[in-house]
């Protein structure tokens, strides 16, 4: 397949393509050398032929009776998915939300570090959160270009967030990761990826009264 | 239509309807009292024809030349959303991600309340977050009966998820947000939606090459 055949990689993979990377790397944690589709999708939580689907988007077709090789499609996918690179990162704000994302475990061995964590607020400036400490904001645009930073994560207050994020993108930061609940306006080129933590829930509110009720008139 | 009728609304649907009533709380604070369907879409950040399609699904259709009445909508989309009630939620885990939940603003105007923080960790154990504080994991069940807890939210580290979510189930609990980055083995019944914050990062580095790059040759 031509290096151009990557762009037709359906959004729906994209979104699972870390599921299987995640996987993987518990595999390989545990020493194990082959894995199945079957195994794959189980620890996955999707199916089986979807996963020899995903996969068979980069040439991945794995061993017949023998399955796919751990430490291979690792790397693989990890090329796929552009993680054959670290990729450092900003957070702006440093409330409780961004100060636990700074210190998050989950980031760093997942192809991500978070080279620096700023606030505007002088309270929070100059605070030490694990190896990291509080900027101020107006010392983003020197950040980013210093460590080459594309991702930002924008983790301030609603009312702040626009002026946050144009401030990200002023400094040439091109993809943000957005926990505030707001949607942001930004220019083309730039990538916004939302985490609203409350819809999230209210998705679950949903469905729950419907798992648990049967019925809207009910309960 | 009839109350039946509710199963049918689409997941999509059901997943953009926290955002309408996200932008409509911020249009009631501002005293809004109509909004068109175009306007609503621009603020969600989706198409006028989706909204207007989305809330036809139960009987929503404002008026031509009008649009929407704010206040009526919004009571709408949160009797759809079981927001006409508060859920009362729990998290396990007490670290730096729970913690940071735990005192979330975002939370509570949106129809969920925080009503305990437990961990195993004795050093976590008596801590104070905001009005809470956080109790043994051992208390879960007789907090998730007082209260009726339906939500729990997984903050535990991946190795520590399966076990915590098998009690927040065996308390009762229903309904579970994950941000631990492992799939859970629930039975039927009990709902999970998944947050792995690494995953959206992952899918943001994905495009970042492509978009900046053009390819996986070049940069």
């Amino acid at each position: 397949m031509p290096p151009s055949g990557r762009a037709a990689i359906p959004d729906a993979t994209v979104a699972r393509l870390p599921l299987y990377h995640r996987c993987l790397l518990d595999l390989q944690a545990e020493g194990r050398g082959k894995i199945s589709s079957e195994q794959l999708a189980d620890l996955a939580g999707v199916n089986a032929a979807k996963v020899r689907k995903d996969l068979s988007h980069f040439g991945s077709y794995g061993t017949r009776g023998v399955g796919y090789d751990v430490d291979h499609l690792l790397v693989e996918i990890a090329t796929e998915l552009n993680l054959d690179r670290d990729w450092p990162c900003v957070i702006v704000g440093a409330g409780n939300l961004g100060s636990a994302l700074a210190t998050f475990a989950g980031f760093t061995n997942r192809g991500f570090t978070v080279v620096g964590v700023l606030d505007v607020d002088p309270t929070k400036v100059g605070r030490t959160l694990g190896s990291l400490t509080v900027r101020h904001q107006d010392e983003l645009a020197e950040l980013v270009a210093e460590q080459g930073v594309a991702i930002g994560i924008c983790a301030v207050p609603p009312a702040a967030a626009q002026e946050a994020a144009d401030r990200m993108v002023a400094a040439g930061v091109t993809s943000i990761l957005n926990f505030a609940p707001t949607v942001l306006d930004m220019p083309d080129g730039v990538q916004v990826r939302d985490v609203d933590l409350a819809v999230e829930l209210q998705i679950l509110a949903f469905h729950e009264d419907r798992s648990r009720h049967g019925g809207p008139d009910a309960g």
